[in-house]
């Protein structure tokens, strides 16, 4: 099933994607519309995410100020290039200063009012700078806009759903080629590696987060990395992998047990099926993200593992492995149509061991779409 | 040169290397002395690297509070069991609340008159949890400390020094283990993926940051990414690459021709490769880094190059693979013995490509030492 890969043969990998250009005109009307409804004109966008989902910028910084009308992208000169060439409908702007000092100069000509700036990624020395750069005089009021961007970001377009479904499988895809490997004596690292590898000969960008391969004690560490450890007979292993795409994620976890399964490991793992399934299979827009986790709390309360079940359900991914919404104790907002989510239910048992298992959903207005389609009968090798 | 991996024989890594308990229980009291220098006696630490440096905890969320005397750590549930293991000299506190709630209900206990916390990490939302939490009464004074943890850490240790060592040797192994396969007609994604790949099975972590294959035009990008792109025969490569090791980077850079250099691939290359050269002989303990950017910058412009180096000369490297120290214009610090730096000239000409040559080195009081050793000299292919 594995074939080795001759490191000369290079494959053929997917173009990278466009996203076509009214997208991201329609993302920054969007915006405009829910900065209207708080009675605010400018806003200053500084995550590296949110600035390309609004721009097509991908660098790692930069500094964009969405007005009623235009939008203005600062970056510094190693950026320069790359914005001109994957942003649209925006006006780069290139500053050898520091971007607090280049937009407190065009903010100190502009002289808005308020300014809208995103509270939940700026630091606090940033927005000094900021406050510093504006002058206290004619000072500008700064507003914390919260999540308002990942609100926005939660209902995916029909061009990003696409990208998720294709992380998806690729995701799938690069599991079911390395489980083979999964068996007594590989190292954890080792298939980290392997997983990782084959995500990108297969076309993407890379691991959505570090490759978690965690086996025997260390799978009671939800958020255990891969270590030098070696996989033993009659051990859990949890695999929790996922790809990026054209910037998009999948997410996914699979746990195997090395051997033929005693009643302990095979109790834990038919939980933690069952509360997946049900979890899923109830999935819905209009389902609170609060509903969905009691969903699977209940599933394991019901055979007496609700209190190993130490993290929420679920996750938003996109652009962001871990965004909005939270599928979690206490979510009360209603999931929306488009809206992607992971369903993750696990138990951890501390000196013995774990079990996860994770999907990627879409969210319809009837159910749910499995966009992780990997196999679960799979979970025991000889 | 290269040998096809077979992936069923997993090699043999290097065990997960501990660091000794007395080097964290140091670390706490060097930072303390400069608490002490500021009249702050409690500091909360919510960066991942640096509540990793001050603890040995290497989750990716926790709230570390050092006192005078006792530190206490507070992480969710998912790490847990993980900071129990891996934290040394502090208390390990559970919480299912916010970290901001549990943190709160400490602070209005022990009431401090001041608390320091990291503004340069610390989000404006995050200290405005804080202060919610710690109440507006007999409020506790929020005091910025700006880049405290990152300049404690600029000189490394002894024990760190070694892990940088092996992560530039490893980086500099993989990079020659690949560096047959830079040839035209390979894609630059897929090359990215054999490098990253064969870092984790050389032992390190995994790659420091995104392994960076830029040819032809986008070469003139210093920030690129690797892409679908296939290299093309006449074109420059630049290959910008770092392994991670028990949590330790390196950085280095190489850029190739692809074919018998003309003479203006020849001209930058030689001007950056002098460039490099002489700012690297000039480094030593003492000097600036606005100093050590200077040479760099008048070896370019002495062959009329200058105006195509439009980033700095180096950063330091080591638990972040961009930290202090800065090497650019008008960083007047002097450079400490034990610190660890890149130095990296690059030129980049719009529509042509770029030259970039990287080493990370050792700065010590009569010298440097290169950290990655790998040569310059193969720089172009048949």
């Amino acid at each position: 099933m594995t074939t080795p890969l001759d490191p000369l043969m290079l494959k053929e990998v997917p173009a990278d994607l466009p996203v076509p250009d009214s997208v991201f005109e329609e993302r920054r009307q969007r915006l405009r519309e829910r900065l209207d409804a708080r009675g605010l004109r400018v806003l200053l966008v500084t995550k590296p995410v949110d600035v390309f989902y609004l721009t097509g910028f991908r660098g790692s910084a930069g500094a964009l100020l969405l007005g009623p009308r235009q939008s203005r992208l600062w970056v510094d000169p190693r950026y320069t290039l790359q914005a001109r060439e994957q942003s649209r409908g925006v006006a780069v702007i290139e500053t050898r200063e520091a971007l607090s000092r280049a937009l407190g100069r065009w903010l100190r000509k502009a002289r808005p009012r308020s300014v809208g700036y995103q509270d939940n990624h700026a630091t606090c020395a940033e927005l000094a700078a900021l406050r510093r750069e504006t002058g206290r005089n004619r000072a500008i009021r700064w507003r914390p806009v919260g999540p308002l961007l990942d609100d926005l970001r939660v209902v995916k377009d029909g061009w990003e759903i696409e990208r998720i479904r294709q992380a998806g499988r690729l995701t799938v895809e690069v599991f079911e080629q390395v489980l083979p490997l999964v068996r007594p004596g590989a190292c954890e690292a080792d298939l980290a590696a392997e997983l990782e590898y084959r995500m990108k000969r297969a076309g993407a960008e890379g691991p959505a987060f570090d490759t978690i391969v965690a086996s025997g004690p260390r799978a009671a560490w939800p958020h255990a990395r891969a270590s030098s450890r070696r996989l033993g007979r009659g051990e859990l292993v949890i695999l929790d992998l996922g790809a990026i795409l054209s910037g998009y994620a999948a997410d996914m976890t699979r746990t195997i047990y090395l051997g033929v399964p005693t009643g302990r490991a095979r109790r834990l793992y038919d939980a933690v099926a069952a509360a997946q399934q049900e979890t899923v299979e109830g999935l819905r827009a209009g389902l609170s993200g609060g509903e969905a986790d009691a969903v699977a709390r209940q599933a394991l309360a019901r055979r007496g593992l609700d209190r190993y079940f130490t993290h929420s359900t679920g996750h938003g991914v996109g652009l962001e492995v871990h965004e909005r919404p939270r599928l979690g104790r206490g979510d009360s907002t209603p999931l929306a149509a488009g809206a992607v989510v992971t369903v993750e239910p696990g138990v951890y048992v501390e000196g013995y061991g774990g079990v996860r298992i994770e999907d990627t959903v879409l969210v319809t207005a009837s159910g749910a779409e499995v966009l992780t389609p990997a196999p679960k009968d799979s979970w025991f090798t000889g």
